[in-house]
């Protein structure tokens, strides 16, 4: 795909977008509002533009008269670019034109991270936990009648110098045949132990020279989503990855609800075979797209957190939920994924990634391990924000960890429209600060449905910096705009009118829904800041900032430090890993010597348990402000409030 | 019950027997011979004796008339003994008097050695390879709310020295709810490593202190019958033993039908269920006789040969019986008993004796074990005789080990009138000389139905004597006796007629038998040459005897010399130890020493394939004949030989 130059006038603003875009998304990358209240679907046709020069494809509307679409007139929502372009954005001309040049900063996401497979190898650290060996054994005579499994050992030892084997029935089972069907020449697979002194487990022999297919899986159990990937251990490629809800979503949406279901009758076994039917389902997808054979596949590694951990094994967690908050275990050793009812060959090791406590589980130590950031020089805030957000702080020399409640309000949850980043959720906003005027842009391009987390920050940031609402959160109800409002007593701000909308009534945003989102903001930076102080640290001294989980992946950066949500530091210094739980499991995978540093690593992190730290409580009310009660500590901020409030004042 | 001592007149012999033994017996066991051909069952009316002093019970019989009863007179087979008493055998007194003098020899079965569980805890050896530990675990609380696991194994690594220690999901799964049914006091099973630097595997959790109840099995899975053992581990008692048949006896009476049967189909699946389900029945029976409470049952220790091992685990054994004889393994890794089928509950750990090669099994090893002869000084012959028999040689600095089919005679297989050891079998024997009248005792005391392997035994013996049959086993024709005969080509002696069996026909030994017979003996003791030979000993060297499995109980060790089944030796030397590898079980169960040193004990272990040595043939050439072709290695039977035809050429 080509890329393409749109310059937007009046504001002289260029970007480079892939041929094919939208029109009016490369307009919200590049800071350029556009009112449009349909999320892009060209139902309010608001989104006017004027085509100066080259050519866009779409936009022609029956709300564009056939002579304003002959002068270039589109709807942007509708437009894709297909070269080079100048559009014009007619505004008022008697707007102060700071207010464009104010729109300076451009939609910042952290940088992906991946996986760093090529610098394994040169480091010499692409030695999976699983390997296979290709033998060509003596076979048995009248002077040599040793039994199969002896054969079969000496042989190790003598020819691979593998003194500490283990075996169990079902391959002593499966022994003399497979010995005895192509001459004594066979492959096994070996799990290498943790522990050097530890045992090589023997888990599966075949017939013939099987050594180039060996593969293995990455699987991440989350609460909401299952995903897999199937990799390839000698090229150390990811033939195929796939996903799908937790099915145990209909038992509870969260953690707490489900560790309340476990404990009813039976809903502890249901629970387990709910989540075993969805990775069975993810697994069996995988298997299918790769086109392998699914005996060759030696290993599942699996991380999940604490919660999903116990449900997996069918391990009551009903002490996770209660004080003081206690796991069944943090480590569990390998097993066999057949014997929980995984789909996989009865030889298939399970490895499970080792928790921390009953809140920071195994999905994180999953990301610490796979991002490498344990070791490390660069002091780094690990954050993964979903219902829970976990918090780990540290480097190669220290790590310490701890786990906040945020509530559901990053989800979508608490707040009246919010929902899941679905199609017709508001993931984007951009707003006019002088007509009050939103931009509004929907996953999928449809018409609005409700609020997704990401669309909620960048909202509540973008009001806060325009002072639609003031540092509590409060509308400024002087605006004069029809799009604030006293509703029941309780103020709301009008983001798109039921005409525009996929539900036949407004979609609205309320001081309460504010209220519920600085709760769950303020919870997770004074979660930071407990932290960081029970370890005498403080924010200024975090050189990276390294986010986890489906959230992480679409927030604008610049908001989330805006709202308060994270600290101010250059966005560069912000990477985002995505699904650090399956990266884990992936690089797990690869190498061996992530099995082994995990068992350093979770006993040099220190778990703080905020509910038994007392300065927890003052961090928090101090955080109940946008962006803190000490606007000091986000001196950006506090410069583009101020930069606004003068530009406004202006007009 | 008390003792009472019978004399036999004319003869002045005296034996103590026990009140209410039978007469008849009595007679048998002090070497005194009376007519008898009904087996004891009151028919024949051939077993007239007179009481001359004291008193009887019972042996009035209608074929007694009146005058004769007043007399004293009664059936010996129906008559029991109540206090000292003395009987005359009403003989033909022309008979030389030497023939009964020479009848010196009173019968002389093996010592039983009982289990020496004295010796064991005097050596501090009685440490049984599983035990519990109560603890009392401090409960967690907001400053110390570490994982369950954790909690648990610092404490014994702490409080105990349990360094390694092994925990398995199932175990993870019962621990929240445990520890907090009894405020975190609890037990905990450990089942110790074979190597010192092996794991402990904690396998069961119990609340509060059950560390008075901890109990194991023992198991003997042989080819015909399954005996279990229940142990109490505090005080080393056995607390209820049973057995039965082996239930694939209906697919097949020995161990190479077995293998036949497990090749066809879903056989081997349905030998391993079959056998599986016998061994749940005795288990079924010892773990109700003792009224213990299964879950306090932490280990059983299986004791079975290679063929019977391998089908207790669904391993495929064709190869066991096809040249050059290979098991799948001699070694098998402990494993939790309920994954075969073993109904105890899921933390119950099964424990394999391990083999040596596909006919030198697990029972044998157990057996070595279990006497401790490979830790003695003496040079040992240990025998164990059935279909197949195992010989080992050696003592505590060497060992050495062979199998060879004896073919089914000694079970009574290849003997026209051949049977088990069951009701009705013809178990010992006497033969006037001159007469050659018989006296047959039967197992039950009932008319004869055929001869069992200790039956005939003595039976070749004494007609090898007394110059019945030639040293190759061929009948003197001229004795001018009915008994003697030859039938279709075929010469036979009649053992029973008819009207004196249960089966309405002739019960009678044949040349054929003899010869089959003569066979069997010859490949065992030829076997034990070879097997000396190859080591650079010979039979004179042999200090002690050991004799197992439920052959060895009944024979005659005079009998079993004489006919050149066992090297000539003091009968003093001769052991039995009944069915060692039961007796190898439950000595694993008490110490871990054990599983030690059968570590090397197998190392040690020499095995020899008798198909492989060629001396083999010529030594079993030489050993068919009565006892031997080289009569000089048996000087005893030489003597006794020479004095019975002095004897019979004088009458």
């Amino acid at each position: 795909m080509s890329q393409c130059q749109v310059t937007f006038l009046p504001y002289n603003r260029t970007i480079e977008v892939s041929e094919g875009d939208s029109l009016i998304r490369a307009a919200l990358q590049a800071g350029v509002h556009i009112n449009a209240s349909c999320g892009g679907e060209g139902v309010c046709a608001k989104c006017r533009v004027q085509v100066e020069q080259g050519e866009v494809d779409g936009g022609t509307s029956e709300r564009i008269s056939r002579e304003d679409h002959d002068q270039g007139f589109r709807l942007a929502c509708q437009s894709t670019v297909l070269g080079d372009v100048t559009i014009r954005v007619p505004v008022e001309s008697a707007m102060d034109r700071s207010v464009f040049d104010n729109r300076v900063s451009p939609r910042r996401t952290a940088k992906i991270r991946q996986m760093d497979f090529s610098s394994l190898k040169e480091q010499g650290l692409f030695i999976p936990p699983v390997d296979k060996a290709y033998l060509e054994l003596p076979p048995p005579d009248a002077q040599n009648n040793m039994p199969d499994v002896t054969r079969l050992v000496e042989f190790l030892k003598q020819q691979a110098g593998e003194h500490k084997l283990e075996l169990t029935i079902p391959v002593i089972r499966k022994l003399p045949s497979t010995l005895r069907q192509n001459d004594f020449k066979v492959t096994v697979t070996l799990v290498r132990p943790v522990r050097d002194d530890g045992k090589t487990m023997l888990t599966h022999i075949q017939a013939g020279d099987t050594t180039s297919e060996t593969y293995a899986i990455a699987l991440d159990v989350g609460t909401t989503t299952i995903y897999a990937q199937l990799i390839d251990l000698i090229s150390g490629e990811c033939l195929a990855e796939d996903g799908d809800f937790n099915g145990q979503i209909s038992y509870g949406e969260d953690v707490i609800s489900r560790m309340m279901f476990a404990e009813k009758g039976d809903g502890l076994e249901k629970l387990q075979q709910t989540v075993i039917a969805t990775i069975n389902k993810v697994l069996g997808k995988i298997i299918a797209k790769s086109g392998i054979d699914r005996e060759n596949i030696s290993t599942i590694t699996i991380a999940g957190n604490t919660t999903m951990t116990q449900l997996l094994l069918a391990i009551d967690p009903s002490y996770l939920r209660r004080a003081p908050y206690v796991p069944a275990s943090t480590m569990y050793p390998p097993f066999r994924a057949a014997t929980i009812g995984i789909e996989l060959d009865e030889h298939v090791i399970a490895l499970l990634y080792p928790a921390i406590s009953s809140y920071v589980g195994g999905d994180i130590v999953a990301g610490i391990m796979g991002t490498g950031l344990y070791r490390d020089e660069e002091l780094t805030l690990f954050l993964d924000i979903g219902t829970n957000a976990e918090i780990v702080i540290g480097n190669k020399d220290w790590l310490a960890c701890t786990a906040c409640s945020a509530g559901p309000a990053f989800e979508g949850g608490g707040i009246e429209f919010g929902m899941r980043a679905a199609r017709g959720a508001i993931e984007d906003f951009s707003l006019d600060p002088i007509s009050c005027e939103p931009m509004l842009l929907t996953v999928g391009d449809v018409r609005p449905k409700g609020i997704c987390g990401s669309g909620l920050i960048t909202m509540i940031a973008v009001m806060f910096e325009t002072g639609v609402i003031n540092n509590r959160g409060k509308f400024n109800r002087d605006l004069g705009t029809k799009r604030i409002r006293e509703n029941n007593g309780i103020w709301e701000f009008v983001l798109a009118f039921e005409e525009a909308t996929q539900i036949g009534r407004d979609i609205i945003l309320s001081e309460i829904d504010i209220d519920n989102f600085i709760r769950a903001k303020g919870a997770v930076y004074s979660g930071c800041m407990t932290l960081l102080e029970e370890v005498g640290f403080n924010m200024d001294m975090i050189e990276r900032i390294i986010l986890a989980g489906g959230f992480g992946s679409y927030i604008d950066l610049e908001k989330a430090m805006t709202i308060g949500l994270l600290p101010e530091i250059e966005a560069d210094r912000v990477v985002f890993i995505g699904n650090g739980s399956l990266m884990g499991a992936r690089m797990s995978s690869l190498t061996n010597r992530i099995r082994k540093d995990v068992v350093e690593v979770t006993k040099k992190m220190t778990n703080f348990e905020l509910s038994e730290t007392p300065s927890y409580m003052d961090h928090y009310v101090a955080a109940m402000f946008i962006p803190h009660t000490e606007i000091e500590k986000f001196p950006e901020v506090k410069r583009r409030v101020a930069n606004w409030k003068e530009i406004i004042s202006r007009n």
